[in-house]
C-alpha cells in the first residue's frame, strides 16, 4: 500500500499547484491580490492560507492548503469520515479548501475541499483514505447555474475509474443539510469520504482532477452573475442566507468541528465564514418571490442533469 | 421532595410574571411593543416568545418563556447540567430566557436566564434542579457597568441562602468561554446549574429574585450608553464581536444544543442571535485603542467587586 507512490508529497505538490491556479484566476476576475499568511501547527505541520478580502466581485474567499499531523483526541476521531481500520491515533491529514462569498447577491457562494488522510506512522499506516467535494449555495437560484456547476462535475466523475456522480450527488445532499432548519445548505454537487475502494493513484487522480477544475466549475456563473443590479433589499437576503451557512459551519460541518478540536490555525478554519450574516427573527420570504421559489428548492434537492 | 409546593405551576407562574415585568420595562426605553408568538411544541408543551426587533434602542431582544416535557435523546442528556440521579428519560423543563442587543455599540449585551427541570414522571420525579445565570456582553467596556452589573447578582446571592455569588462568578467566567479564541464571552456575571442541595422552595426563591431583578440589573447600564455617540467603525466592531457571540452559542451553549437536539422551536432558540455579524480576516483593535483594552479585559476575566 502506498509502495509506488510518495502520496504525501504528491498530494502537497497538487495542493500547491491548484491553489495558485484558482488563486490567479479568481484575482484576475476581481483585480485584487490575495493576501497570504503561511503559518505553522505547534503540534506538527502547517499551511498557506490566502484571503482576499473586501474586493468589488468578491466579499470574502479563501483558499487555503494545509498539511498537518499529530495525535487525535475522541471527538477529533469520531469527526473523521474514516480511519475505522487503524488503531493508532497518530495522523496526518493534508488538503485544499476554498469557499468564494462574492458580493453580488445573485452570485452564489461555491465551497470546494479535496483532501486524503492517514492514520498511523508514515513508515507504517494503518489505514489512508481520500475526500473532498464542492457544492453551490444560491441565494438566488438559477437553474442553468445548478446545471453547468452539476454537469462539471458529473463529467469528471464519468471520466474517473471508480468515481460515481449519483452517489456522491446524493451524499452531497446528504450532507449539506441543516436538520433544524430543514434545509439543504444549497444546491449540492457531490461531496465523498473514506475513499480507498482503489489504488491510491486512482483516487489521487480523481480528486486532482477536482483541484483543477475549480475554475471551470464556478467562474462561468460568477461571471454571469457579478455585475447583477440589485438593492438593499437583495443584500439583506444575502446576508440572512448567510446566517444559514454560518449555522450549518459552525454546528454541523465535520471539517469545521475537526479543526476546532484538533487545535487548528482559527482564522483559517473560519475563513470560510461570510463577511456578513443577518438573523432576523421568523424571516419570510414574500409568497411567489424569487426568494421563495429559491428557498423551496433548498428544501426539496432535485436532480441537475 | 416537591411536596410542598407545585413547583411545576409556581415556576409557570413566576416566568410569567418576569417575562411581563422585563418586557414591560424595555418596551417603555425603545417606545417599540414587542411581537408575541405562544407556540405548541409536538412532543409537549409549548411556549410563549416575545421579540422586539429595530427598534431605536433595542436592534434585537428576546424574552421568552416555555414550559416542555417529552423524552431525552442520549445526546441532550448529555447536554443537561444536572439529572445524574434519574434512569427515566422523561423530562420536564421550564424557564425564562433573555438576550437584548442594543443598537448602540457603547452598549452592552445581555443575557440571563432561569430553568427548573425534572426527570420522570410528574407524580414520581426521579431528580429535580434548577439553574440559571445572566452574563454581561460589552464591545466597548466600562468598568462601572461590569461593576453595576455584578453588584446587583451579588445582592441577591448575599440575601439568599445556599446562594454563593464568588463561586457563580468563577462558574460563569468558565462557562461563557471560546476555546478556539481563548476569549471569554464577556464580563461575567453569575452562573449556577444542577441546584439542589437545599429545600427546592429555596432555590426557587433565589431564582426568582434574579428573574425579578433583570431591569434593576441592566436597565441602568442601558439608559447611559443608549445614546452614547458611535460611527460606522464603531458599529463594525459591534459586528465583528457579535461574531463571537454567534460562535459560542452555536458551538458551545448548552442551552442552544439542548434546544436543537429536542426538536425545540428553532426561531425561539435562535433568538439569541445578533440581527448582524461579522467575520473579518485576521481583525486586529488598534494598539492602544478602546477596542484592544476591552479585549484584553475578555481575555483575563477580573473581579469586579
Amino acid at each position: 500500500m502506498l509502495k509506488d507512490i510518495n502520496m504525501r508529497g504528491a498530494m502537497q505538490k497538487m495542493i500547491e499547484g491548484a491553489q495558485d491556479k484558482f488563486c490567479t484566476a479568481l484575482s484576475a476576475i476581481d483585480d485584487t491580490p490575495f493576501q497570504e499568511d503561511k503559518w505553522e501547527r505547534k503540534e506538527g505541520g502547517g499551511g498557506r492560507t490566502r484571503v482576499l478580502s473586501d474586493g468589488p466581485v468578491l466579499e470574502k474567499a479563501g483558499v487555503n492548503i494545509s498539511v498537518v499531523h499529530g495525535t487525535l483526541s475522541e471527538e477529533a476521531m469520531s469527526q473523521m469520515g474514516g480511519g475505522q481500520n487503524a488503531q493508532s491515533r497518530e495522523f496526518f491529514a493534508t488538503g485544499l479548501s476554498t469557499v468564494i462569498h462574492p458580493r453580488n447577491p445573485f452570485a452564489p457562494t461555491m465551497h470546494a475541499n479535496v483532501r486524503y488522510f492517514e492514520r498511523g506512522a508514515e513508515d507504517a499506516p494503518e489505514d489512508w483514505w481520500f475526500g473532498g467535494g464542492s457544492d453551490l449555495t444560491p441565494c438566488y437560484l438559477f437553474e442553468e447555474d445548478a446545471q453547468h456547476f452539476h454537469q462539471t462535475w458529473k463529467n469528471i466523475c464519468d471520466d474517473s475509474p471508480g468515481a460515481d456522480y449519483p452517489h456522491y450527488k446524493q451524499w452531497c445532499d446528504e450532507y449539506f443539510f441543516i436538520p433544524h432548519r430543514q434545509e439543504h445548505r444549497g444546491v449540492g454537487g457531490i461531496f465523498f469520504d473514506n475513499l480507498k475502494s482503489h489504488a491510491p493513484e486512482l483516487h489521487f487522480a480523481f480528486i486532482e482532477k477536482i483541484a483543477m477544475a475549480l475554475s471551470e466549475a464556478y467562474l462561468p456563473i460568477l461571471e454571469k452573475r457579478k455585475d447583477h443590479p440589485y438593492e438593499d433589499a437583495h443584500k439583506e437576503w444575502q446576508e440572512v442566507r448567510r446566517g444559514r451557512y454560518v449555522e450549518f459551519n459552525l454546528v454541523y460541518d465535520r471539517g469545521t468541528r475537526f479543526g476546532l478540536n484538533t487545535d487548528g490555525r482559527i482564522e483559517s478554519i473560519l475563513m470560510s465564514l461570510p463577511l456578513k450574516a443577518r438573523w432576523e427573527y421568523q424571516h419570510q420570504p414574500a409568497p411567489g418571490s424569487h426568494e421563495e421559489k429559491t428557498l423551496e428548492t433548498l428544501k426539496t434537492p432535485k436532480d441537475w442533469i
